[in-house]
């Protein structure tokens, strides 16, 4: 029976693509560029410095990939402006169902684990409404090791004192929904664009420009792993997931 | 001193651009797409399963991922389409001057040191002109770890019996080149694509494609880990750095 509802931070219940504001405000045409390879390569960091056996924290990966990134183009900003830049992640704005979603599941336990840093994800929850409807934010920090690493999502249960199976897990990222399912969570994925809207999307555009490249290379179920037990379309469909589920035979 | 040269091969001896010219006839106008997001997530997926302690050989990632891309374009081709497209990884054409460079360094050992399952190696070194240059082609399968696994390094060392300081580790991928300054090496990155003409790319495109995108995201130093020792822009230029290196007080 699932008594535990953990989300994924970010691009689950925190929109990634909210920095490109600010990012294209500071370098005009360039925003939707910079978004998309930063986001793409902070996770790449993420995994390559696991698997180096370098692991580094969050900020730091943040800080790494925006240097990376703007390097491409040439750029290299002073230092309060390249800090006010990498500052945009600890400021995301949640999804607008974000917080009806939570307040649905009031009587689940509701946490988020993510790969952010504990001083990162208290910035951002702390300053957004969801904060009141979690019990508690899980770093993979204190472990040292990224998702999908195995280790990292033992520390939910050991964080919530649950088992793997009454968790239900929900993330928009597909190594996560792999990682996550073969840690023994039932996990729903939030499939923020359907396949055959990508499909379309690809076929009738002249040019396929860097969000849609972020999407073809992101937004789609991973095929090396397992797959999620649930798809919904947004996070605001989940209370009636789980009403189905519950009263299911 | 120097008295090995230890070449990765997918994206440094061998051009994985070369499969373009068969995806492009089998899928017109979707030969870079595809090319492109094939790539990416063939290394993605090498990093996740080895991330998630999920090893499967490189024909499986290279398949898995083959079939994520053509997935995201709604193409779903029948089995003996499926195995001719993955197989033009096995038969990816080697750099121009790939022969030339392996045959200016003869009296050194030669190797390759490949994240490619053996059969794909033998099929893709064996039908090449750079064979009979090569005394070993050693590959992470026998570990089951997947670069930049500090572990699969190791393998350079015990396979051909000598000492990471004496082996110039050659690479074009920068995860590679961290991974190989990690594990001891002298590395020479090869610089396919500078920043000057990478940024003069970007700022002078109308639309930013797949290509450059890939470009963006896969050959620019990584800012993660550590820098190369030297910098080259093609392979051809490794005989003479290796006189002056020799050379140098």
């Amino acid at each position: 029976m699932i008594t535990a509802f953990v989300f994924d931070a970010y691009g689950t219940l925190y929109d990634v693509q909210s920095v490109a504001e600010l990012v294209e405000r500071t370098f005009p045409g360039h925003g939707d560029y910079i978004t998309q390879l930063w986001r793409l390569k902070q996770l790449e960091y993420s995994w390559l410095r696991s698997l180096g056996g370098d692991y580094a924290d969050f900020w730091t990966v943040t800080r790494e990939s925006l240097s990376y990134t703007l390097g491409t183009l040439g750029i290299t900003p002073d230092e309060s402006l390249f800090a006010e830049i990498a500052g945009a992640y600890n400021a995301l704005r949640p999804y607008p169902d974000a917080e009806s979603c939570l307040a649905g599941l009031t009587g689940f336990r509701r946490a988020i684990f993510s790969n952010g840093s504990p001083e990162m994800l208290s910035a951002m929850v702390g300053n957004s409404s969801l904060a009141p409807h979690l019990e508690a934010v899980i770093s993979v920090d204190a472990k040292q090791v990224y998702k999908p690493d195995p280790r990292s999502y033992r520390m939910v249960e050991e964080a919530l004192g649950v088992r793997p199976s009454e968790v239900l897990f929900v993330s928009s990222n597909g190594f996560d929904v792999c990682g996550a399912k073969r840690a023994g969570f039932k996990v729903a994925r939030i499939e923020r664009v359907s396949n055959a809207s990508l499909a379309h999307e690809l076929a009738s555009s002249a040019t396929i420009g860097p969000k849609i490249f972020y999407k073809a290379q992101r937004l789609q179920p991973e095929t090396y792993g397992e797959v999620a037990d649930y798809t919904v379309s947004a996070l605001g469909q989940l209370p009636d997931l789980i009403r189905s589920i519950s009263h299911a035979p």
